[in-house]
């Protein structure tokens, strides 16, 4: 790892971020072929945020939090920074002050593979953070890490200025070149689903809709009118 | 396991599940002998919820939701499904489209060994879902489970109409059998409740509403007046 | 371990219990040096409480609640419970009941290194738990522990008497002897805090403000204008 | 959970139990559909040994180990001791008195969803134990649990008389009435494996040998000259 | 946490060291009472090594190493190393190199409530390591800790000088002044253990042995036939 | 994710190999600025092997080893298969038959984020696997994934041809272009060593060696003569 700032990152189509915004993580994750989805330990601090912003990404050590400082500087309106660290780690690196110096800055959110303080603050000033544990768990600015590089989060690379998706169901991360792509199965998927619902809503069977019986008979799937007949 | 649907289940006693919907999963619990309690990693996706059914069973496997989808057909108005899983896995197997049909159906929610998504959706339409993650990992339909064979759910064996209780406190598994007899000793275990409640709010020792004080004694508790006596 | 109850405890000053209260845990945890917090597993059953008190210590057997009684009596008003554990355990062990109790001899709350149950009524009730899980699992009242005596909760070793500090951001313990002193330091702490929070509002960078770019650079950090120059 | 010991348990065809030992459990685990198989959390505490036998089953609670003395008596030669726990509990339930009383009655070995101790002198006596934890936490005698009802151990459900089967890859259970027919399938399959072990060695790969190449670009792979071509 | 070295501490009675290496975790912790033992997380580099001695401790930060080379020289022979973090953490503190230091200075051995690497050289020259985690990530020298004050490690109190014993089974602390009196009850336990374990060998149940069957009945315990008799 | 598999890939300096082989995981780790190390679930399934060489990569679904026989073609004399999986699993992706055809191909062994089968033959045949999980869980070979594309194994990013080296220490990661000065790094590191070990050895103290004594002082470090006057 060296010790570097990038300043200068090409971020993510803008119109692809207003439609991953709008559409959610899940659908995005399946426009995306079912890949770039954090681990589910990554949970929100409070819930019913859902936003979607180009990353600022963040290399960290364990316990120290200096590089966030240093990421606050390259961040600008609409991004979301995205904190990776060198080992797991708990500790709470974030916390009211850094997130009022991000919103000030017009940073979205953050999604930090560690740990996240002052909750309750951060919800009042309706700051978003997915963190892997809340923790008051104090760090230091000792050890240098990297500002816009990529960076492994919760199990998924991000390069800088890729699109990041995050709501209750968890955080997506979708490569700058694929966004545009991906925008647009995301939208015709969301389109779709619509009449699948109000048909589901009415009674008919998945079964039936998606055209499912065929191809459970030929897997083998057997009908058994009573437990006896197992 | 053999890839097989059993059509018709007998269902535990409808009165019982009044009962246990009434009474909620820690007086069930304690009536029940103190067993029949899944692994309390099992969580519900939204808090408030308090239900009762019996069960609809899926053995299905890791990030596979195809047997849900058949599952559907053979749930109706009342039910709880159960999914168990061959193998720990967080993966989102379920959600609003699955929901939606259930709720069709009039089932009365869903108790999951794997993950959920859409959760913000599920906690609109008021269906209830408890799961051992919140995750918007898709999931494909390509490999036979089983519905209505016995299953292991969070550490618990449930058989197909079993009563499943279900609330924040968790999820508890009433063999049909024991449901009759469970349910008069928890009717019985709650009015005797609420005399102690109000003993107890009025400053009556647990010690002595209990009479513990010689059993303690005979165990060997000493008390010491100071630290420096210990 | 001796099976013994101490009666009389020498709790932490009451006037650092108040400071404690007003400025929760990631203050007083920073103002201590940044140890004393307990580990992150432990968590709030309800959302919003922040409380401090002197402890009142139990030393517990996994699945058995016996000593949780015979430290009711030993409590007062304004005292915060807390429960070690010999082995770890998730059993619910406390409830509706005891904490009826509790609260009518005036203690704030219960910091449990176990399992927790009837959550909707707790929060109903407004008496906070922090516990390791959420769980109906009954216990016994079988085995003896001690009432009084130190004890390891969550990672953090507890006298009685000591100052326990409890908000959504985690939990932190102070000895008694320094409470005084880290009162006044996290006071202070937080006075200063106010300023920096309306300077980083306004959009000045915490780099400049903590005067971080010096010590970054002689650290060997390197900007690099792009991807390419790294 | 009813406190009862059932004398008379209906044990696996011993032949069965022949064949299961000696080809393993991930052979076996095949031949059953691949299912039965304990949760990866179960290890031997020393390696090397692969044993088969009915199950005489335990349900404990945390902490406490009476139910292995009660359940001795029951056990006879060739079995193997399987127990499950009503809540996750590490504590070391087993050590080497046990396994001497155990193996004075010629029992093969023991399943604990629990913790285990002495494990050198486990090994140096040649006594096999699976466990969830190695752990020297002493346990109580004070709680009642079962012996030979169906318990669930570590998430696979197991009937007093079923097969087990143990080795380095884990713990397969096969129910009684399956056995005879399993066995046959897992010899067949482990026949078969001989002439594909010795294709593969001689570098056919299993690509042709399982006739994958069409199945694989039906469902849609692609093969790229140059990673530039994705 | 104040940032202080204790250069004299007060070691344990050398006496009960020697009787508590002869004979092992197990019968130390029943000894004391079945307290005092770490958690099970914590697990040998290398099986075999069976250790007591005077502990040295430290209090290090995640991912910082810096403290144990300043208790390099507080350590004298005989004595056993002891690290706890202020929070969890597997980075590997510790290595070949301070093995290599330890050694030389006579240090039994090291419980590391944290990662170790370099494990393959350690077994090679002999130095017995329990640690949390195996883990080459290299860590950072940068922020102090403390040296011989009290630590929590893996669960346990452990106060300078205190008797740590360590065995494949885990590690147990014995507090200084009550060294003596568990030594001696050690000693008439495994005493005592040898003619059990003869009449076990010969096939005389526990239940017998141990006078269990009156309490059995009396607890409610009762034996079926016949599982259709439950 | 795109089910593609790319059949040319540049592979890393061969000569990087050869030292990295030599020296192992945590000197290669270090020389690396302390990053690309794989998180410690990571473990052998047996201890001793020290490998390094190109990455082969694959993509696969949880429960599912279809791509493993896929990836088999693709590799060739000296490569090491690293396998990363779109979900948390545990499920036995790898065992005996597929180990003889890679082996039968020169490849060194395979790092797996996911389960592992047969490991006693897996030892036997001296074929060397790094997995989060031992378990006997059967797969399916239903669902694409790819091969020769980044993927992210045990929280590092992988490009296929990228150096992988792996010990009884865990598992390090050196990019493709920075083999060569990684390599130098490396073995200048591990001949300092030496010089280092000796003097450890003769008992000078690292205080002295690495003269911390002045900055440790200057950050604060305090010493006392007893724990009384800390």
């Amino acid at each position: 790892m060296k010790p570097v700032v990038v300043r200068n990152i090409k971020r993510v189509d803008p119109n692809a971020i207003g439609t991953f915004e709008a559409l959610g993580v899940s659908t995005v994750h399946e426009a995306l072929g079912r890949s770039g989805l954090m681990k589910p330990y990554l949970r929100p601090v409070w819930a019913g945020a859902q936003i979607a912003g180009p990353a600022v990404t963040i290399l960290a050590q364990p316990g120290d939090n200096w590089m966030i400082h240093v990421a606050v500087e390259q961040s600008q309106k609409g991004d979301i920074v995205v904190l990776g660290c060198t080992a797991d780690n708990t500790d709470g690196m974030f916390g009211e002050l850094l997130a009022t110096s991000l919103k000030a800055r017009g940073v979205k959110g953050l999604i930090i593979d560690a740990g996240c303080r002052d909750v309750k603050a951060l919800h009042e000033m309706g700051f978003p953070v997915w963190s892997r544990a809340i923790s008051a768990k104090g760090t230091v600015k000792a050890t240098l890490g990297a500002v816009n590089v990529p960076v492994v989060c919760a199990g998924v690379n991000v390069e800088p200025g890729d699109a990041v998706v995050a709501d209750d169901d968890g955080v997506v991360v979708v490569p700058k070149k694929l966004a545009v792509e991906v925008a647009q199965k995301a939208q015709k998927r969301f389109d779709d689903e619509d009449g699948k619902r109000k048909q589901l809503a009415a009674g008919v069977l998945g079964l039936d809709m998606y055209k499912m019986r065929e191809p459970l008979e030929k897997a083998g799937l057997r009908y058994a009118d009573n437990p006896e007949d197992v």
